[in-house]
């Protein structure tokens, strides 16, 4: 793992589960999410504070492949990175791991576009740029 | 039941449930808030429209008792009404039966607060307490 | 829209939003799901008979493309239909489109796996792939 | 705070909030769930070991008053103790406060039935009892 990977720690609640006994699919996209708030908290920014000067981050694109289940009560790591960013979108990447045992849960990336308040497109600001580009890592 | 009860008729999603098999409980009061914007429209305004006025209806409370589990796949019926309105609260119950065998499923109600868009309480207008009342029932 | 592909009427539920005024877009994939379940019943079973005879299709893969975004109290048409149907996985395809213009919103798959309850392989049996393959469209 | 009030940290997502720009009033639930989850496991046992020994506890009521909302990105503290602890339910209370400020954001409790996995009342084993009751607390 090299150091501009962000590694989110969670634990799996029991709402999370679906009557299979694992956690259910739709799931996955809300860790993404949490570790990618936590990715650029970590970068050096809030998206919080993103959004107060209007540039929205909207998923425009998000794709999960599960490898085996996470059930309830147990810890994940989600690991998130940016791999490309762009003026108008940024693509991070995902990887869930179990926290125990370390072995592979989930991978997946989702694709963001900057829009304003009106949905406009809203090319990102130079310094919104630099530093997610500190965390990038190109796709293997 | 009396015509001032609204009635929606929603199927349960295979993630609503929860290893149990059942349900998940906090998924009821996703259901009131379904049951509660279809009472509104029935009643002749939309809950969106009312948010482009400024005014915004917050839950300040819920609460929902379970007689009995919802199951996967199942259709249930959810039923609002209106127990109670003034300038800054109204107070909506809720009924819910499973579709096939009308057996209660979940009883329970929600206090919602109006507020306007700083979070700060906002009398409700005359035209909105009026058309409220429609659908008033005591409290049994 | 050729016949084999099923259509769900869905309204967006003010709980499916988030503070940027749009649907999540975890909760597509849950609408997925329901389109998947009534296009099964359509198709001539229920997915809860094929859990009950020991065979659980678990989501191994899936993938959403936004277009536009969904607003709460909107009511959208979500399509479904079979793309790929082999013995150990099923590929299910969807649209999204807006119920009044019929605007696309989004486009996605799932990957489906069979499994027994032990979360082995497990292959579907005959009759369920001929019934799937009812409404088998290879992807464009 | 009493040592036998369990305190979980939990930050709030993006997906948690709704268009109103707080979070969403179900997500309270499943925040009482985890905190509760939590505190059993400090009390001394793991709910999914009771589940393994075909004990369920089944939430057959729950309550969320509002005071404050909570907003994305916040940290909140759950506080979770037994208030009422009977061989058939057991009563768990919760508060949610900001974890910056300290202020109160939410009051609740849900009450929990002990079924077997057929959804029968299932008295709870001694053991069981004797470990929640020494996180009991009276209602004040």
């Amino acid at each position: 793992m090299t150091p501009h990977v962000h590694e989110s720690r969670i634990r799996v609640r029991y709402g999370d589960t679906d009557q299979m006994g694992f956690a259910h699919h739709a799931e996955y996209l809300l860790w993404f999410e949490s570790a990618r708030t936590d990715l650029l908290r970590e970068l050096g920014f809030r998206y919080k504070d993103l959004e107060k000067r209007g540039i929205l981050l909207t998923v425009i694109e998000s794709h999960c492949r599960h490898w085996a289940p996470a059930h309830y009560d147990e810890l994940i790591r989600v690991r998130a990175w940016s791999e490309e960013i762009r003026r108008l979108k940024v693509r991070i990447a995902y990887e869930i791991v179990d926290d125990a045992s370390g072995k592979r849960l989930a991978t997946g990336h989702s694709v963001l576009g900057s829009i304003d308040r009106e949905g406009r497109p809203n090319p990102l600001p130079e310094d919104v740029i630099a530093v997610l580009s500190k965390g990038l890592r190109k796709p293997s």
